[in-house]
This record gives C-alpha cells, sequence and structure tokens, in this order.
C-alpha cells in the first residue's frame, strides 16, 4: 500500500478520544494525553502528505487570522505555511493599524475579525500574567459569538506563545525527541536539563522553559531545570511539573548547576529567559509609563546575567553529558558565543554540530499548528484525512 | 429543494436590470435602485451559501487590492474574507512601502497594481472633498488601462469609506433592517434617526451619517438628521437625501434636539462627526503644514464638542423611541461612557443590550463588498452563482 | 485549434535544453541563451493563457516569500500576482517585524522561512557589492537545507533587483522590444542608447543600465551606453557586456553625450543612478555610521547632478532618433519634468507619448517572474503548462 506510514497514523488517530473540537489550544497541561497524541499524529501524517506531494486542502476559502504583539521568524511563517496548506487565507492583524488603537475592546475586535474566520493565532508574551489572559478573553469572546449566531462557525485560538507556555514549540521539540529516540515510549527514563543560559539580551519570555518542563514530565521524563538563584520560572508552574511527573513515573527536579543538570542527560536545552519577579517589576512599570525605572531595571538585570557569563553551552559542559553525546535543542535563533554575540547560551563549535539538527525541529512546527486547527475545526479529523490521502490530489502538479 | 432561499434570492437577482458590469461602485446615490437591489440579493445569497458549506470561489487567481488611507478592523477584514470566499488573493498597497512615496502618479499607480487584478478597494476618508477625488482618479485611470489594452481586465474600484459615503455600511446596515424588520417594504413609514454623538476624539468622517440619509431615504423611511448647531454635513448631500426622500414617499428632515429625532423614533443611529466647515479647515492647514495652527483647530473643536456632551444616547432617551425599543444601530467601534471613555456616544447599558445585534449588523460587510465584486466582473452574476449553488463544493471538507 | 499560439510556445520552450530545474535566477549573464529563451517562451505562454481565461495554477499550497529591502510598487505587485496566478500563497518577510533584528543569520532565516517555500524573491539594491551577495548567501544556504533534509523542497532564489542587475526588469523589457520589433532576430542591429539621465534625488540603484547593457549585447543589438563623465557602472560589467557584443555580432560603447547616443537609435532608454564609485562610498559610510559625512556625501552628489540637468529625454533630442520616432523606455516610476519634479530625466510631452507602452513594458514582469517559478520549480515545465492548456480550467467562472 502507498503511504502506508500515513494510513497507520491516521488508523490511530481515529482510535483516540479527543476533545478538541469547536475548542482552542491555549496550555498543553490544560489537554488530554490523547489530545497531545493526536496533535502528534496529525502533525506527524500532514508531513507525511506534504512529502508524498499530497494537497491536505480542506478548506477552500476562509481565515486563518495571527495575531503577533512580538517579533517571530519562524512562528509567523508556521503559521502562514499551515495556512496554504490547508487552504486558508493568512490574514495578520496589525493592532496599529486597526481600530484596536482607537480604543475597541477585545470581545468586540474578537468578533470582528471572525465572520469568516477558522483560526486565531496568538503570540503574546511580553506581559507576565497578561498573555495567557488576553487569549481567553478572546476565546470567551468567539465562545459568545458562535453560541449567540454572530459568527457561522467558532474559531479556534491557538496560542503561539504566552506568558505560560508555548506548546506549537514544545510540541515540534516532542515530535524531535520521538523522531530521534524512536518512539515516545523510548523517551521513559530519559534526562532533559532545561537549562537557563547566559545572554546579552533582557527580558527574554519564560514559556520555552516552562512548556517543556511541564510537556516533557507526562513522558516519563527525568527532567531538571537549572538555572541560577533567583532565576525562578513562575511557582504554580513548577508544581503542576512535578505533578506530571509523579503521575507519569517520571521525575522533575531544580538545580542551580549547569554541570549537575548536565552530567548524564540524553537532551540538553540550554536557553535564555528572565527571571519571573523581574518580569513582574517589568510589567508594573511598563503599565505605570515608569520609563525612568523601566531603564535601571534593564540595567539591574542585565548587570546580573553578567555574573552568569558561565551558563554557556561548551564542550566541556557537553562532554558530561551521556557518553558526551546528549541531543542539543534550541527553538532558535540562539545567541552564539562569536557568532552573532560576544559571549552567549552555547559555544560556536557545539551549536554548528547540532546546527541542522536544530532546523528539523523547527520544521516540525508548521505542521503541528496545522494539526491544532485539523483537530479544533472538524469533528472526524482522521476521516477528513483520509478522505485527502484517497484522493492524493498533489500540491504540485506534474 | 434543498437551498431553496438561496435559489430565489438568484432567481431574483437574475431578473434585475442592472448596470455595474464593469463598472465600480463608489456612492450609492450614483446607483439605481436596481443596482442597490442587486447588491443585497447577491449579498444575501452569498451568506446563504457560506452557511450551508458552499463554496463559492468563482475566481481561481487574480489579486483583490485594498488601499486603507485610514485605519481599519472591520472593513480590512470584510475586504480580506470576500476575497477568500471568493477565491481572490489579498493584497496590501501600503504607499509608504511603494513607489507611491516616489512621486509615482495615480494613474500610473492605478495601472502598475492592476494587470491581474479584479478589484481595488480604497478607504480614503481623512480629507474631505478628496476621497471620492481620489477613487474617481483610480477609476478613470483603470478605465484608460483597459479601453487602450494594458489591463487584461478592468479591476472594480469599491469605495471603503470616503468623504461622502461608505457604501459598504450603509448597504449593511439596510440589510440589517431588512432582517430586522422582515422585508425592504416593511422599512416604509418607519422613523430612523441619524444622530450626531458626542465623542471625546476629533475629527471623525462624516460618510456614514450622509450614507445613512441618502440611502435610507430611497426606501420611503421617515429620515431624521440630528446633530448641534454648526455640526453640519456637507450640503449638497442633505439635499439629495431631500430629493430622495421626496421620490420614494418618505421624508427627510433636520433637528437640532436629540430628544426630538428619537421621539418616536423606530430606529436609532448615534454617531459622532466633525463638521464639514471643520473638515474643509482641517485640509487647508494639512495642505499648508500649518502644525501650530492644526493644534488650535483640535482644541477649538475638543472644547466645542464638550458642549455637547449631552448629546449620548441614554436609557431616558431611548424610552422615548417607538414603545421604547427602537433599534440601536453603530457601525462600530461606539465611544462607550464608562467602556472605552469617560464620556461618549452611547451609555454602557444601553449599547450592551444591543451590543450582539451591532456585531450581526456588521457582518454583513463582508457579502456587500463580495457581492459588489460579483456584479461588477460578472456580466451574469446570477447565473455564475446559480452554477455555484449546484455544484455545491464545500467550503469545509468532510 | 484553439490558443494555437500558446500551443507554438509551449512546443518551442519543451524543446530548450535549460539549466534552471531547483537553481535560482540572479544574473542574465550566468544563464545560457537557451535559458533566457526558455523564460521569454514561458512568460509568454502564461500570459496567453491568463488572456484566454485559463488558470495555470500548478500548485495548491506553499508559500512565495519575498523580501524587499527597498520600496517597490510594480515588482511588489508582479511577485504577488505571479504567485496568485501560479496558486502559491504569497508571504511578506518583513525584517524589522522578525527575529532577523534579533541577529539571527542569513543561513538559519533562509531555512526557517523555507520549509513550505517554493521560492524566495529578493530586492537588495542598497548598497552596492551586498545585494547579490546577499543573495548567493541565501542561495547557499536553502542548498544545505535541501541537500541535508531540512527541507523537502529547494526554493528558487530569484533577484527581483539587486545592485548588479535587475533580471525580471531586463527580461520584460527585451520582451516589450519582442513584441515591438517583432521578434528576437528583429532586434540584430537594432541601436539602442541606454542613457543616464538627470533626476532631483540621489542613490539611485545601477541594476537596470548594468542590466539593459548586458542583456541587449546578447542579441546582436548595438549597444551604446551613455552617461555624464564620473558616472561610471561597474567595470566588470561593462567588460561583460563587451564580451557579449563580440560573441554575438553586436557592439557595445560608450559615450558622453546623450546627443551622440540618440543620433539613429531604434530605441531610448534614459534613466538615473549615482555612480558606482560614489555608492561605494556611500556603503562605506553607512556601515561605519557616518551620518554627517554622509549627509555631505549626499550633498556633494546633488550638486554634481545638477551640471547635467541637460541630460533630459527632450522632443529636440528624440528628433535626433531614427526617423525621430525611436522607441523610448523606462522602468518607472520616471522623474518626469513638470509633472512629479521641475526637472527630470525626461520632458512631459515625451513621456506622454509613450506612457501607455511604458505601461505594456511594464505588464510583462509578472509573467517573467512566473515563468521563472515554473522553470526553476520544473523538471518538465513544458508539459505541466501543456496539461493546463489541455484542462483549461478557467481563472473566472462562468
Amino acid at each position: 500500500m502507498k503511504n502506508e506510514r500515513a494510513h497507520s497514523l491516521l488508523e490511530q488517530l481515529g482510535g483516540l478520544d479527543t476533545n478538541l473540537f469547536n475548542k482552542d489550544f491555549l496550555l498543553t497541561w490544560k489537554q488530554s494525553g490523547a489530545d497531545l497524541q493526536a496533535v502528534m499524529l496529525a502533525a506527524e501524517a500532514l508531513e507525511e502528505l506534504w512529502r508524498a506531494n499530497i494537497a491536505p486542502r480542506v478548506f477552500a476559502g476562509g481565515l486563518a487570522v495571527s495575531n503577533f504583539r512580538d517579533k517571530s521568524t519562524r512562528t509567523r511563517f508556521s503559521f502562514a505555511s499551515a495556512s496554504s496548506l490547508l487552504g486558508l487565507s493568512a490574514q495578520d492583524l496589525d493592532e496599529s493599524k486597526s481600530q484596536v488603537s482607537h480604543g475597541e475592546t477585545v470581545r468586540e475586535t474578537a468578533n470582528m475579525i471572525s465572520f469568516l474566520t477558522e483560526v486565531i493565532g496568538i503570540r503574546d508574551d511580553l506581559f507576565i500574567h497578561e498573555g495567557h489572559e488576553y487569549m481567553a478573553e478572546v476565546s470567551t469572546s468567539v465562545d459568545e459569538g458562535y453560541r449567540e449566531g454572530v459568527l457561522p462557525q467558532r474559531p479556534a485560538v491557538i496560542n503561539l506563545q504566552c506568558d505560560q507556555d508555548h506548546p506549537t514549540q514544545s510540541l515540534a521539540d516532542l515530535m524531535h525527541l520521538q523522531k530521534t529516540f524512536g518512539s515516545l515510549e523510548a523517551l521513559r527514563g530519559k534526562k532533559i536539563a532545561m537549562t537557563w543560559g547566559y545572554s546579552p539580551s533582557y527580558g527574554k519570555p519564560l514559556s520555552v522553559a516552562q512548556g517543556i518542563i511541564n510537556l516533557m514530565t507526562r513522558f516519563g521524563m527525568e527532567v531538571v531545570l537549572a538555572h541560577p538563584e533567583g532565576y525562578d520560572v513562575i511557582p504554580e508552574l513548577e508544581q503542576i511539573a512535578g505533578n506530571h511527573a509523579k503521575e507519569s513515573g517520571g521525575s522533575f527536579a531544580k538545580v542551580h548547576s549547569m554541570e549537575e543538570a548536565f552530567t548524564g542527560a540524553d537532551i540538553v536545552y540550554p536557553k535564555s529567559w528572565a527571571p519571573y519577579q523581574i518580569m513582574e517589576r517589568r510589567t508594573s512599570l511598563l503599565r505605570a509609563g515608569k520609563s525612568k525605572e523601566l531603564e535601571d531595571l534593564e540595567k539591574e538585570c542585565l548587570a546580573n546575567n553578567a555574573k552568569y557569563k558561565n551558563w554557556e553551552c561548551t564542550e566541556k559542559l557537553m562532554k558530561l553529558t551521556k557518553g558526551g553525546e546528549a541531543l542539543y535543542m534550541h527553538p532558535l535563533p540562539a545567541d552564539i558565543t562569536d557568532v552573532n554575540c560576544t559571549a552567549g547560551e552555547v559555544a560556536a563549535s557545539v551549536f554548528e554540530r547540532y546546527r541542522l539538527r536544530t532546523y528539523n525541529e523547527a520544521e516540525h512546527k508548521l505542521y503541528v499548528i496545522a494539526a491544532m486547527i485539523m483537530l479544533t475545526r472538524f469533528e472526524h479529523p482522521a476521516a477528513v484525512l483520509k478522505n485527502v490521502l484517497d484522493t492524493a490530489a498533489p500540491h504540485r502538479m506534474g
């Protein structure tokens, strides 16, 4: 049988009992194991289809709206790619060019952009305690619009990075691990070191670290979170990660030494972030318009960062990992010492050795987004994709 | 028969003698009654198709170009949605990123963006006596290009709000009235109060008020325009509205009291605008680059506005309307007292009661735009849509 | 037979031995004669298809990415139009909104935007010795990504204007000449005067002049490059043009008199540019962040330009051309005396006489871009387009 792998993936997908139809995808820890597995299966199936020159254009019209409240390359192009893959028209909501700057309410905007919309992808990671809240408000607003007959369909809200989670990244990372180690089952007992890394910049979101510790603990992994004293992530989210570990038979530990975290690790994930306490102070000052204090905070924070320049993923540190050959991961772009900064998260030689693999890691994101769209917008996504597979219309003619 | 309503609408559409093919849609008062009726029928038919999961992709390629010279959410997304609905690729002309900022002439730009273009949607409402002129110049330019064989097709120019009219808004409003009161015939004799409303901002366009008084007077309605002394709309347009009322057997009156306008009204439409005399002074000062005088004008105008804070659509005023239950309308976003401003056009409780209905009102706009595209770009739009209906290709698979 | 012309063009295209599949299109002088001919044939065939209401949607999904590092109307819309024509989703890479501004490397960005991408169109003409280098680096990066299995397809890099060449312009110009004079063969022995023209602006790229002298010398034309002393183009590129002339049996000469260049010319192409030595100084100063020196350079350059206000394409000069009726060409927008400047490249009456023909010239560009996509992305483009022609699916229904 042609495309056997895709058939098998869709077979498995069809057997899952998921709860995503007409819902959103905001935080992995609010989704069931079946939901996560469904995203992984659908994403891999879509990847198979594209590579087999089959066009999964399950839509013929309709919008995929994005709202990027922070810079983005990968996620922006992943979202646009997922839209094109499925046949939706990508439309960016640039709030500076819209009536949002005229005082329009969130619930109103959410409905105004949704009359023909199947999905709303949002990045809102600059302000702690606000990004997720904003997405939840958009969600409530389209719920009301759909319930009250204002919207002919309920667009799914997809989190493209908030202050808490970055699910399209962490699930793409999980696909990368699945491919690297052979299966999700093979991840059981593997040690992953999610560590802070030095960066010359300031104010980076916490969502990747928080997303990784909360997702990987669900698959029986030994998850270690490492950072200098004072660089904490949101405490509640650490607690959830701990619970996940208990439930899955894995473990979750926190240490303040990169060496300790790296020792014997199967996977290392060094990535900078700002302490959540700093992010909280920053948000208050920004809201209060205190620019002098903000400058002072930035200086204080950069000075503090500078004490931890040794939090760099060097060859020496890599030698401490399992067989000296742990898998290095990064959501990109990385701060690479002597490449795009003078001191950064990772040594140039380490990064170069894993560079192409970080590109592979990044590729999955577009399919994860497309999978989330399939699962939230179709009641029977496996059947729809089975139909696509049988029809086998090419995306490139000839 | 399935989709009976759509069949009936297309039947009626096919029987109309319209004059829109290869033309533009700029001002409702330049179009025949049949043209207006055709837009309404086509819009409703397209709405039926989408809700019946039928994809009216009458184009397979070609551009839908938008040029927003002022901020927009609703209209921007309506235009993008209409493009996606019909199968066109939306492309925004951002003049700041184009050679327009290098001194390119209007007639040249109009042709340069049109080689594959079916429609050009323009918002140009900031300068009085200029917005419509600009659209007319684009229209003349593509006429020449098409006539001389430069353009393989003649893109339709569609007014997405100018200094005079806002036809996609007023026709969406008319659809809303038609749905609310049951039919266009039912509007005969109904009283609509198009009133000024207090807003803390300055320089809002006049096009909605002018559009409403000129469109609703054509359907036998009792149209009352109300505003404080000195807040006049363009006099010539009042005159046209008066003529319409005479012809249709309706009426058109102007008053300077919100109470008077609301009394016994079936529909109220309170919405802020700047007096046309102020807009004329503003345009001259802007053209002359007199920034000091502009600041003074803004202060003068805001101070003047502040005298009319009582022009607010309150519960007390609503009680004066027919049975205390007039339909409240607004093009959105509204200035809502204690929601997005301290004093505005409408009280929070009034707005909240009608909020979802204003969303319904807004939905029609995308279908009005799509209808205008159908009527200007196809010689036999009813036949084309009949074909779509018979084929019944879904816009969402499965 | 219907569409006989298209059939004949595709027949010829099928017989050519080209080398563009899975490659880029960066500089015309790096491509074989067969490659250039193939672009011309495919472009004309696509133009025929569109005008015959046939949709060449050879893609069903996939991105066409553009990166405009300088302003653009024509090329921006040509690229978007070509994308829509072929069924790709246009996606603009706005570097200011991307992680590029966070220090991401070129090779990384190139891969990150390419997981579903068929073509990357780049305009990078502001810095001499850099635009082509950047495109070459993107090309090397996607080569690596495709070779190493990161990218499922290799996107073609298409030069939408660099510091050296402007191939989509020069090939559109060649199509214009072919249509005007009847055939490519008819161009043999025709004299074309590529001359500098006065402009009140500063820092215009050299790529059009360099592109024209290098392309037209390959078709046996008598190419004369004329400019004031000191307004040289890149010397290496003059040399290549000379070699082309020798090989094709044409000629290439440089003069410092507009009169001399115009005398007996069949075609005149007056267009401003900045001397390459100035561009080199400008690039160094920009890189060094020397804003004071940059201002001085601009003043010096504009003062120098002002000495050559007589380099204007006037009626008097046009009288010197072959029969006083040479074809006037321009990539647009032109600096037209008394239209968009007080003194410019061309007199208003001359421009007006040829205005519509410059629009015809411009139309070809979108089909040239589409042709480049066909040739770089399909191994058998003639067969694919033959299939399109036989299927004859309309781009506008009804």
